[in-house]
């Protein structure tokens, strides 16, 4: 099969690799119909992620159609279209049982699962993928859920919902900051409202991104470039800061502009993967009665987001910015590279 | 009357000042009977806090008898003996309405009020002490309950509970470290229980201090001087951390000693009072799924807490180490102040 191969930092090729092949009882194959490229791939091939060996077929977002199943698998079939979701889980384990997913501490060979795939096992870009744990790490797709649809909810839509509006607490009525207008960013500001937020204010250096951001349920936007960019912010609250920032760059200044414009009892939610330390001012911010959240996306939401978009309520093709086809692979690593020219959000790879 | 009087930094004194006067309807004078010392009151001493001007009464802690009642004042009485919350709240504005007394919006002439005794307006270590918001800022003390014990719920047995045991979301069977086994430290190891707290491991450089935390309810101790205290801490746990790291310090060392001991999954309940940023390891945490939490007492819990004491199920008289009259206030700063050396607790300072 063809698959998109990490060869070492700055270098990937879409190559002829082996099939999966099932392995333990308990994984199934999965043909991939359709995948798609995260802001982690890119920190991967520039080697920011030394775990990633070289021969790593790439990706952790897909949907496909199941074609061979474990023996012990009772709950999947051949035939199924499934979503696959970016964290592996046992659902057995100490940490499955509290909901902890992205911790699972099933058997793959390593420290632990969740996050693996296109990391410490091969992954979703690729023809054919071997799925571990499937029956916890699998999801049905219902009949009217689109490609472009189902594909975001491996990643982006439980990321953006859990780790940042979820961890967030965001309450009816709350004024809502999301600091980054990503496909993460905007996931979050799709599904805030969710649970009441009455101002979701989008705040990116890029205009274009903030353009966008208000299809995606922005009420407000500012330039994090303007130099009264918290004065901005400020003014749409009662002037105390906003009951919750989500932090979704994964830099220092962003995540310290998060907890400069939370106010008193209010939450920041870290949602950025980062790379560096970031200096906390809890000279200042120790009495403030805040709370700082983070963590790697369970996807225990996935069914209950996946429920609101068969429902029409989550319009998560939105994020579907470009199309390819499989033999397009590197065209789409090329286009999603170069998102601020190309306006890229997320690019859907398809068979 | 008498009183502690902060002359700028490193000067104090115990004398003769005007006698307190109503200035609020609901404001109340209190003849204090006890008062304690806190580390805060040290921080100020030494000019780490410029907040607090040349002449400020410093103090708040205290218990003592209501003298006067402003004319609002209905649900407190001349003759009332009366426990001085650290923190006075309207019980009215927006933040009081969700628990938030910490930031209470209230108007003393400063900005917000909250902590402002011995700090923004005079203090209770003094012979009398003027109360604003009284009926939200005294609670009544009950029969049968010591100067000894009801002076410890001004401050540091909310704190302790309040801002390590409840924002650390302590739960049954929960293994807990609290990092500083100084009064605040000590009052939440004493607390931990009453959520479940299975093992609860003190941390401290002072092997006296660990000593005394063993009668506070720590079930372990490590010296935080150890090459391997880390690998202790983790022997006591299944391997993957504590489920709750509570830092009762205030240094930047500390603070990071909590994020390295906790579990995916974990929380970190900041207590300490910072002066200092620290360097927060981000890009190891983010994706530990782990919260961080952080805030002045708010002291909604010291009614539960009273009721406990009362109950004698929470021995609150064991943190009076040392016990002066008002007349020995500059020696019981001497004592407090020298604490490695004296042993001090918490010196209780009476009429």
């Amino acid at each position: 099969m063809k698959a998109l191969v990490y060869n070492g930092p700055g270098d990937k090729s879409w190559t002829d690799v082996p099939n999966p092949e099932i392995i333990n009882s308990t994984d199934v194959i999965v043909r991939v119909e359709t995948t798609t490229i995260c802001g982690s791939d890119l920190h991967i091939l520039k080697g920011d992620v030394p775990a990633v060996t070289k021969g790593r077929i790439l990706g952790h977002e897909g949907v496909g159609t199941i074609t061979e199943i474990g023996s012990s698998v009772s709950t999947l079939s051949v035939g199924d279209r499934v979503i696959i979701s970016c964290v592996k889980s046992c659902g057995h384990c100490a940490n499955c049982k509290t909901g902890l997913y992205s911790h699972c501490l099933g058997d793959e060979g390593t420290s632990g699962i969740g996050w693996i795939f296109g990391h410490l096992i091969d992954g979703t870009q690729a023809e054919f993928v071997r799925v571990p744990y499937a029956e916890n790490s699998l999801y049905k797709v219902p009949e009217g859920v689109t490609e472009d649809q189902a594909v975001m909810l491996s990643d982006i839509l439980p990321t953006g919902f859990e780790i940042g509006v979820q961890n967030g607490q965001i309450k009816p009525g709350d004024v809502v900051a999301v600091i980054g207008a990503g496909p993460v960013g905007l996931s979050a500001m799709a599904t805030a409202g969710l649970y009441g937020a009455a101002t979701i204010i989008a705040i990116d250096l890029d205009k274009n991104r903030l353009e966008q951001a208000k299809e995606f349920g922005a009420t407000d936007t500012v330039v994090s470039s303007a130099t009264d960019w918290k004065a901005q912010i400020l003014a749409l609250t009662d002037g105390a800061g906003v009951d919750v920032a989500i932090e979704a760059v994964g830099i220092p200044q962003t995540f310290t502009m998060a907890t400069e414009i939370v106010r008193p009892g209010g939450r920041v939610a870290n949602v950025g993967v980062h790379g560096k330390p970031v200096e906390l001012h809890l000279e200042e911010l120790w009495i403030k009665n805040i709370n700082i959240s983070m963590g790697l996306v369970n996807t225990n939401t996935l069914p209950m987001l996946l429920k609101l978009v068969a429902q029409g309520k989550l319009p998560a093709e939105k994020f579907a910015s470009h199309h390819f086809s499989f033999d397009q692979m590197l065209e789409a690593y090329d286009t999603f590279g170069r998102a601020a020219e190309t306006n890229a959000l997320k690019v859907v790879i398809s068979r």
